[in-house]
């Protein structure tokens, strides 16, 4: 994880420490994700990137700013994977959704500290609810492979299918809570493991 | 949910609202869990119960009081009951665990915002990472019945066991996020989903 400078970066002022936008974000989300957004204050920031409460304002307009770079972040690769992937009218209803869980489970390893911080916004401004209000449509679109699934007859019929989704998307959901780059779980396995369990079950056939 | 005051419960004073424990205890954790524990102060939790901040320190000592006491509810239901289930020795390891899961389901059901504090703690004080060090000897005993099922060869055994314990759980714990009492789910039909799930799979037979 190099800290490469992101177009529009601020650049160094002599004097104190500089960073570019990437940089400064991904701090910010490390600091929110540790000790929660809402008691991260302008002034943990700035201590977290050894600048002055003053100099931060050159690099960062206001904590929400961050908090809504941070969940756009998130929300973007999950948006446009999603709804490609629904898009693709061809296959089954089953593979789409196989297909959507394989490529969250990837952004979710992807964008980590992005994805936890969306995991936990609960709603407690205008940044979280618009961020909420994003979240629910793509699992609209999740919730309607699922039901498409069902009705095509590949899944089974006892379940309802808005239940199968929740519990389905909540078990990836659930891996930020543990899932920690470089261990003995990547992206391929954690993807494997959840379409293996939920798809085939953990009964031995 | 009715108000029943708990045994050492605080008598009314004259001229200010009186609470028992269990009514204090009940609407600081809603506090808790709608704005963030970090972010609640104790002139939060005296606004919510409508007394002067002198006047609910008669009813607290600390936050952090109400804290531990709010884990505590959620972790002595899941401590005896998996601990009696996990006991249970001469029924094979993937019926306990079965029970597990059902009897884990009902307690996030029945103690749901108490759960819900839980499994949102991230260690920030020594009140919490007490609470995680009891969370994580739970979940060892859960861990060992999965792996005790894989070795009896009723689990399949190419998914690691540690995995299959984080994502089954993952998929229990996950409910605190959109359960609701009173909703068309209830405890019996979220447990037999989430069994139906993860020991057959979704795939029709």
């Amino acid at each position: 994880m190099s800290a490469e400078p992101a177009s529009g970066s601020v650049p160094a002022r002599r004097g104190r420490p500089g960073y570019d936008q990437a940089t400064v974000l991904r701090r910010a989300i490390d600091v929110f994700n540790r000790q929660g957004y809402d008691a991260t204050s302008m002034g943990d920031l700035a201590r977290e990137l050894g600048l002055t409460k003053s100099a931060i304002y050159h690099h960062v307009p206001s904590k929400e700013h961050l908090l809504a770079a941070a969940l756009d972040e998130a929300l973007d690769a999950l948006d446009s994977t999603v709804t490609a992937i629904a898009a693709t009218s061809r296959q089954p209803a089953e593979a789409r959704l196989r297909a959507a869980i394989h490529s969250s489970v990837e952004i979710l390893v992807d964008h980590l500290p992005a994805v936890t911080l969306l995991l936990r916004a609960r709603g407690n401004s205008e940044v979280e609810q618009a961020a909420l209000e994003r979240r629910r449509a793509i699992d609209g679109v999740l919730a309607d492979l699922v039901r498409d699934a069902c009705r095509e007859g590949t899944l089974r019929d006892d379940i309802d299918p808005e239940l199968i989704s929740r519990l389905l998307f909540g078990m990836v959901n659930s891996s930020v809570e543990w899932f920690h780059p470089g261990g003995s779980v990547d992206a391929r396995v954690l993807a494997d493991a959840i379409t293996g369990i939920a798809f085939d079950g953990l009964t031995r056939g």
